[in-house]
């Protein structure tokens, strides 16, 4: 695929157009994918999350400017929820990554939450691999909100830093969150702030009571100011330690094979869910059935119940999937 | 069906048993939910959202104080993405509803966003309408988060609460998370901490700038100290009249229908989705594929597009879901 060749051979332009297909559910997606996907498994993943207002966006920021003092190349993707409304704030927040914006070693995507086609996690993992086929070393992935698929876009990440601040939620907000057990490295930012040490020590006492899993690894706690440049150094080498340490341990090995198999599962899934949407707008005896619900005349389970065992549905489906094929082939 | 005519009647424990089942994904669902339907939409529903850590439980604890001073009875879904490991400290954060927890008139029900089979949305939007059908006046729908899921969740509000703190995320982190545009009421809570005050006036300056929304109804942004119990009854009132401006408009009806649209919808995609993952546990011939995309023998995105287009999948499904229509009937 000669769209995909171009960016393999270090065409930026091409990789762009590539992932503005992905993220509008182009037809040719799954050739896309086929061609992106022997290209893969080359760059590692660090994903970055935490409640909002904890200061990931500097964050990552600075952890651009270690990776890129290093000589490594990155890809950063940044998953917003974010609103038509709201366009202008978020853009305005990424004004603080305009150095990188220059930097012909760095590519940054913002990814909106809502209105992706075919679901977020599906759409953001073929970016994630969009761009480590592009032969970027290193492959930042944050996302703001703590919400279910957030952490499903985190599954694609090797290694996953958990970011926290004083005043924004306590050590019990986190637990609620689901952030303890997804984190392989702590970090406390904005560490010049009132409640930062009792913050650092919460989460060490939390961590010791963990006895589910990490024999082979033990998370740090690490107290950074990003906006000083102050940890940023720290935060990476225990990144790059982790990596040694689950490289060794077969551990990382584990995880790309089950990331393999959530991106088989969540594909089929989601191009049915994309399919039913598609014909949900086109067929007559569909909006018909829709036309009922929203009228109140059918309850929107027996609707749903009775359309499923007809199996009506599902053969259209499957033509409908049959075609889509015959025209990519 | 008996369950439910028990619930209806007034039986608790019928109540709880019919949640639980939906729940489990039980394959009594589609029965259970037809026979709820017709008694649902008397209730009053509203969303309580906001980032972790501004003190949502707090609130609606106070909420429930001035919901039952009306003689009203409340029903409670709480949803938070809890983890095992994290069990006991969302339970002792329950504690605090614990008075309402003896009351008769109040139902409370918590539930995780992880391992729910068939999808949270379904599952909470499930819950919401049997505790309507039981005849509760309010429910009260709370969700800790801001992801896509929880989101999800709020649509089946009739009035959005969404609450914020100072300290815990500014006012763009607010926009970041898509929050601005699902309020109809803004609370700020811990208006007693230093910068309340100027997140109020942001707030009421961000809504100035919107004018996408809300011809009929002028957001109110309402300072409260919940733990004090100062400004809940404005909030209550609050919410009593937003719920009067979008009865007379129109806009409830409105809304209403487009809540049977989506759930009609995702009645539709879920299923099929839990169907699906229960064929991959015993298909002989997917767990084939399964392997394979996990050893890297084949890519995962060619694997679903083969077994998308063979039509097989679908055949298999199709069966599945007639069979299990059978068993019901």
């Amino acid at each position: 695929m000669e769209l995909v060749d171009s960016m393999i051979n270090g065409n930026i332009i091409s990789m762009a157009r590539l992932i503005s297909l992905v993220e509008s559910g182009d037809d040719q997606v799954p050739q896309i994918m086929k061609h992106v996907y022997p290209h893969t498994g080359k760059a590692y993943r660090i994903g970055l999350t935490g409640p909002p207002g904890v200061g990931k966006s500097t964050l990552v920021d600075k952890l651009t400017s270690v990776i890129r003092s290093q000589d490594l190349t990155a890809g950063i993707i940044a998953v917003d929820p974010t609103s038509p409304f709201s366009g202008g704030a978020v853009l305005g927040d990424r004004i603080r990554m305009q150095q990188h914006y220059l930097d012909q070693g760095v590519f940054i995507r913002s990814m909106a939450t809502r209105g992706s086609l075919g679901g977020l996690p599906k759409t953001a993992s073929e970016v994630i691999n969009i761009m480590d086929a592009s032969g970027k070393d290193i492959i930042l992935i944050e996302t703001v909100g703590v919400g279910q698929s957030e952490l499903d876009i985190i599954k694609n990440a090797d290694t996953v830093v958990v970011i926290l601040a004083p005043g924004a939620g306590d050590s019990i907000q986190t637990m609620k969150a689901g952030l303890l057990e997804i984190a392989d490295i702590f970090v406390i930012n904005k560490a010049d702030n009132p409640g930062a040490d009792d913050l650092v020590s919460e989460i060490q006492t939390m961590l010791q009571l963990n006895t589910r899993k990490h024999e082979i690894w033990e998370i740090p706690v690490i107290a950074t100011q990003a906006i000083n440049n102050y940890g940023v150094e720290t935060l990476y080498q225990q990144i790059h330690s982790h990596h040694q340490t689950i490289s060794k341990s077969g551990v990382l090995a584990q995880q790309r094979k089950e990331q393999r198999r959530e991106q088989f599962i969540n594909t089929i899934e989601q191009e049915i869910s994309a399919e039913l949407l598609r014909m949900m707008k086109r067929d007559i005896q569909l909006k018909e059935y829709i036309n009922k619900v929203e009228m109140a005349e059918i309850d929107p389970y027996s609707a749903a119940y009775e359309i499923l065992s007809s199996a009506t549905l599902l053969d259209m489906l499957a033509q409908q999937l049959l075609q889509r094929k015959r025209h990519n082939d």
